[in-house]
């Protein structure tokens, strides 16, 4: 029996998204055991509950030795704010754990990859379910869970891996939860963000990546229309920036906001 | 006679926003003398000409021993490309200049402040002219290089100030472009962005803000609404990541994207 553990230490997700998965595992996975913290569906301004009932709901499934793996719920934001007290207070039990997400979650994923806590893995997540074709998505977590690693990103080169949203990664530079990545290929999507933001966000990562073996660039998508045109793609300003900072630009990744994106286990 | 350079290292300004301020200046200000660059009109793609275009633009004002200062245009976005190498190339002249500019120029003012090249002041642009009450902005702008100081940030307890956009800022951190703040009050305001991106700003600024003397905050202006909110307000926000920092918070700070933003020489 694989034991999941799901909690938000960002957004909320609804009752109905999370009957729906908890649902289709029972249907299809009866090696799955899916728990689903009622912290998920509390609500306290932008947040899945304050910092400290997101902390606490995340501890309990951290330090739980019942547990295989823990799921985030969702993204959105708020996992930054608890992600450097929570890893100090993990204890062994953490150790053995799988940790999946990605976009916001990945504030999670960066901190425990730099404390070696278990194995996290850019993952698609439970509120993934929403999206057309998200049961597949939901899909490649339970598979992966279950040793099928088909759904696994692709372009494997031998080199150790972590995958991020762009703008996570920008912003876990230089803090506490920042992992060393020298030696890594190193993968990141984004969506909703202006390419103006795109290219700013490139010019700051890009200053923080020395040693890394390469980058690759996920999907960047839904991108908002502007007054003017930015006069290059996400492509073109990701190898501008990875020109200027000599870093190798090694293509796509097939990593996205979208049902399509694919596991990554960091290491 | 006092020789002001204008020059658009980030997005263009309109003909029509050059002749009110150059007329503005030849009525009240005769001891002013203001060259506006053809540069700052040119337009390719996000950016007031390419990058080569801006930064020849800004060399020329930089290295011409006729001019005391140069005073960017408009934000926007695109000075953080040319910084780098626009400092790298200015020469003698460059150190006797007040630079003059605030949101997307704040990647000029941060790296000629790190390089010790004049003096980088937090200051309204030409563009400002045409907010509601923009008048006002530019001729604390003219008053200010004409002696007259009554434009400055009137909170100056005696330590060194900066000022910036806290995007800006954040980006900057960690860059070659970042100055040392040690002993620094920082003043930081933003403008357009949900208060979630704001304490995610936070997240990141703070954790690079090690010996400051404190912190002050601007004018956060023009929030996007949001699906739901946020839950604290800017000021509750910077609190809170001064707090966990161990940064003073000094209060609010008299700048803003408005045309109420006062001056800030930096040092």
């Amino acid at each position: 029996m694989i034991r999941i553990a799901v909690c938000a230490p960002s957004a909320p997700i609804t009752r109905q998204d999370a009957e729906r998965v908890v649902a289709l595992a029972a249907r299809d996975y009866p090696q799955i055991e899916l728990h689903v913290h009622p912290q998920c569906f509390a609500s306290e301004g932008h947040f899945a509950g304050s910092d400290e009932l997101r902390l606490a709901a995340l501890l309990e499934c951290a330090n739980d030795p019942a547990f295989d793996a823990v799921w985030f719920a969702r993204g959105g934001y708020g996992a930054g704010r608890i992600a450097e007290e929570a890893i100090t207070r993990m204890d062994k039990c953490a150790d053995a754990k799988m940790w999946l997400g990605f976009s916001d979650a990945g504030y999670l994923l960066g901190g425990l990859y730099r404390a070696r806590i278990g194995r996290p893995v850019h993952a698609p997540m439970l509120a993934c379910v929403r999206r057309e074709g998200g049961e597949d998505a939901v899909r490649r977590v339970f598979d992966f869970l279950s040793g099928d690693e088909a759904g696994v990103e692709p372009s494997d080169d031998g080199h150790p891996r972590v995958a991020f949203n762009l703008m996570t990664l920008a912003m876990l530079c230089g803090t506490p939860l920042m992992p060393g990545l020298a030696r890594h290929v190193v993968m990141v999507e984004e969506v909703s963000e202006h390419l103006y933001a795109v290219d700013r966000l490139f010019f700051h990562l890009s200053a923080h990546l020395g040693g890394v073996a390469g980058l690759r660039l996920g999907r960047v998508s839904d991108v908002p229309d502007n007054d003017r045109k930015f006069g290059a793609n996400a492509e073109e300003i990701a190898r501008y920036w990875c020109e200027r900072h000599a870093i190798a630009f090694l293509g796509a990744a097939d990593i996205g906001h979208d049902s399509a994106n694919t596991l990554v286990p960091f290491g």
